[in-house]
């Protein structure tokens, strides 16, 4: 059982792919064998995401989605105080994941050919997200 | 390996706090080490959610957003005899999550500092739901 | 910990209900005692779902209610060369699950009583998808 913790830096809303720093971090713990890879972000604003990575207009779309499906500033809000971009931002990770379990074969993630790894920033926040990492096998 | 069931009462549609039910659980299991929590709900009109658990303004919010994109008596649905609240919560639960993964440190869940863990009742339903837990270090 | 990989046959959107093609894996793995099963689908234009099994209606209208809420030829979408259902299907599977997590108990799923594992397929795809299985107990 190996435990990490990710530091993703963010500049602004949108997706941001961070499958290379796994990857890197399970390098780190030479683990063998089949495993399971287990993220966890330790945030309520943001959230996490297996999606394409060949397209980028496949994110643009999106992020431009969620934003009109969620749109700031809007008279349902009573969760007003921290921002126009607050709100939105718990519902987006409420309709998106939390956590993530990937298995692993070989001490490598079993992921699709296409697929990456994101943290979605839901905030007009720059600065870093906490994703916890955790290994067995 | 440790494997529990727990009890959530629920008193209508909305977020329910469970974080202590599962610490509990945990506690009494005297589990050391790093490890992963998981949580499962045996129910498809109900779900989990980790969410902010200072303000109960956000919850509020989240539970009329909810409502208002899924309403009830959709002329859409067809499925309705189990009640008009039946249908939209089968599609909430699809939108949310049915499993958490969080991992542990020292027998405790590395919940950021804000996060709370939830079961979001979609049916104006009182009663008891189910959430299976599991530990494994 | 046991690591398979199973193919779904999908014959166009919808969901497919594979429960017993994971029991069957877990049942020829001989897994004894409490144990996690997890579900990875190396797609992102098709997803993971727990929902009721018992009456169909209730996933004709989580398809139709889906294919409303996120239509094809949107004139907000700009990754459109792969066809009108490719950028829906990924937005779609943003919204539902990439992994999922079942406690087992005896090797078997710790699924409630109307439970089934579903595989949403959200192209009008005729083939196979991967998902891959994997347990640790």
């Amino acid at each position: 059982m190996a435990l990490g913790q990710l530091e993703i830096v963010v500049q602004g809303q949108g997706l941001h792919e961070f499958t290379e720093q796994v990857n890197s971090w399970l390098d780190s713990q030479n683990l063998f064998g089949s495993g399971l890879c287990t993220l966890f972000i330790q945030h309520t604003s943001a959230s996490l995401l297996i999606q394409e990575n060949a397209d980028p207009s496949a994110r643009v779309d999106l992020e431009n989605w969620l934003n009109r499906l969620v749109p700031e500033n809007d008279p349902l809000y009573t969760h007003t105080l921290e921002g126009p971009d607050d709100m939105p931002a718990h519902i987006k990770a409420a309709l998106t994941a939390s956590s993530l379990s990937i298995p692993m074969e070989n001490g490598r993630l079993l992921l699709g050919t296409w697929q990456g790894i994101y943290l979605w920033e839901h905030r007009h926040h720059q600065g870093k997200r906490r994703v916890i990492v955790q290994a067995c096998n």
